[in-house]
């Protein structure tokens, strides 16, 4: 058990910095973010990506992410929701919202297509869904649920995961639909380069995941994450957000996590499995992220985000990247934050 | 470190039956095996699937294994290989044995057609490549050590996964060369039921995964894993093999693995990376694998085994099926086995 944290306020960017050379090196990349112990049972935490965020697209990133977190609250606190549909509810907002990189809005293939991945996964059965390199329809994360709970499969991808989705009658969705006018102009820059990818991370500039973890009135915690990958990837590049233990995780006997960022990087230190197994070695969810994103960059060069959830209710968000929009609703607030270090907080309407 | 073991011989199976009940009511599924320190520098572990194997495919499932293990050994000792080479050798030769449901000899999904998964990952960078639901290749493992080697991204799947191999100058392989006759008149017996995927897991009756695991004399492990998938399948269904943390993995820090067993339950444990999570917390391969098995049959009721190697030299081999197909070479010898309990011991020629 950890005692609540004190009245947080707005905490300035130059405290961050402090407080992050007090956590060892982290070269002001890292981010020290709230952990606190919720006194009410639903939690929900939400992630709008960990990347490099440009001012033109940072409201709409915040408003974005509190929307969505709102939404989820709904459903758990007077709607009786479970965690999953909290965690679908989330993501389909983000999905749904053209700033973010996932469903409406996700960037373009090399080829100039839309492939997009997702997964949810149930932490009281570890049941789990997911779809990689799915085309044509609006909520990735709807159909990795389906996958969960319609099939006797964990994941089915592309054209297989395409057929799926139109036996479950979740309607066809032409690509020009998906796709934005930004998402159109980013693939054309990049286009131009030959190293995309690398170019792309190496300057930590790349649209991104998004995601959420949840816990409800029942105890059970929930993770869904979802992204139209990289702009400029191969076609067929399967990223992290798909793949269990990298791009999420969640059990009711630790918590849940969703994370964010190089998704080659997360994928070499599995990254949401990592930051679960620290928590069962006893750390806090913000210790656990802190420890695991360190490992990811100092092993794989690889920098990130994740938002976290211990079964007790408390979170954490972090990050090793400039910038990641996010959100929460715990204990009657709302927190949300875009730069390392800063939390806002307000009253939940 | 670990005293070397006894000389084992062969270990009869009412004796291992008796040795199963001493380490805590494994229900007799799970095999107490081998696991013994290595004087000299060069390991090989390599499994071809936990199921229950039947009678008719037993000596040719064993002889494939040993086959296996031997030529991939010969590349470690004399022929100066890495970790790399020896575990896509071995991974090789089972994909090019009908015996084995991973290359030639694989499965087919419902709609009468050859998926293939396959992992490769490298203990040194923690670099990995993956290819899932790729058609059309003979050697999936090779293909997902060319997105390792030759892409900016870890795993690449079906259309975008064949383009690939292509434009890598990768032979195309029709269908029919394959699909053996035994693998289609499998899939129309099974096809017959509806929900043949519990059909085939209650009774762990199921053509499985082939993999390998390897320590070079520079003291980097690697690991690979290959897979047809469970016959009847739907199109587009990916299994544990080509997840990373699931189907293997392989860090220099601590060890390698490679699991087989029902793919989504696997999923739901990530089988590999908890297996050497135990390991990082001082457990031994065997003790681990025990452990991690022990957890996937409580907690979601599946069954499996791996293939497990120490960064110092010591293996394990482990079971939670009827069988398993397994071989190894280590400190001169050959050692082999099927049934729980069962090891055979011979010189290596």
């Amino acid at each position: 058990m950890q005692a609540p944290a004190k009245e947080p306020g707005r905490v300035e960017k130059s405290q961050a910095a402090e407080k992050l050379n007090d956590d060892g090196g982290n070269d002001g990349e890292e981010t020290r973010r709230r952990r606190r112990r919720n006194p009410g049972p639903a939690v929900v935490v939400v992630h709008g990506g960990a990347w490099a965020i440009p001012d033109d697209l940072a409201e709409a990133s915040v408003a974005g992410v509190k929307r969505a977190v709102v939404r989820a609250h709904e459903l758990l606190s007077s709607g009786g929701g479970s965690a999953l549909d909290a965690v679908e509810a989330a993501v389909k907002a983000l999905e749904d919202d053209v700033a973010f990189d996932a469903g409406h809005g996700s960037v373009l293939t090399e080829a100039g297509e839309v492939e997009m991945d997702a997964l949810m996964m149930d932490g009281r059965t570890l049941r789990l869904g997911s779809v990689s390199c799915v085309q044509g329809v609006a909520n990735p994360v709807s159909l990795a649920r389906a996958v969960m709970e319609k099939t006797e499969h964990a994941m089915l991808t592309a054209a297989g995961a395409a057929r799926f989705a139109e036996a479950q009658g979740v309607a066809r969705v032409p690509q020009h639909e998906l796709v934005t006018e930004a998402a159109r102009s980013e693939w054309e820059r990049y286009r131009r380069y030959r190293h995309a990818v690398r170019a792309l991370f190496s300057s930590e500039r790349a649209h991104d995941t998004v995601g959420a973890v949840a816990l409800d009135a029942r105890g059970d915690v929930a993770c869904a994450t979802s992204t139209g990958g990289i702009t400029n990837k191969m076609p067929g590049r399967v990223g992290d957000s798909p793949i269990v233990g990298c791009g999420g995780y969640a059990d009711n006997a630790v918590g849940a996590v969703s994370t964010t960022g190089h998704g080659e990087s997360i994928m070499k230190v599995t990254l949401a499995r990592l930051i679960l197994f620290h928590m069962e070695a006893g750390k806090s969810p913000d210790e656990a992220t802190a420890l695991a994103l360190s490992h990811m960059r100092d092993r794989v060069g690889g920098h990130g985000g994740a938002v976290v959830l211990g079964r007790d209710g408390c979170w954490g968000v972090r990050c090793s990247t400039e910038r990641m929009a996010w959100a929460a609703v715990a204990a009657g607030s709302l927190y949300y934050g875009l730069q390392p270090g800063e939390v806002h907080i307000e009253p939940l309407k």
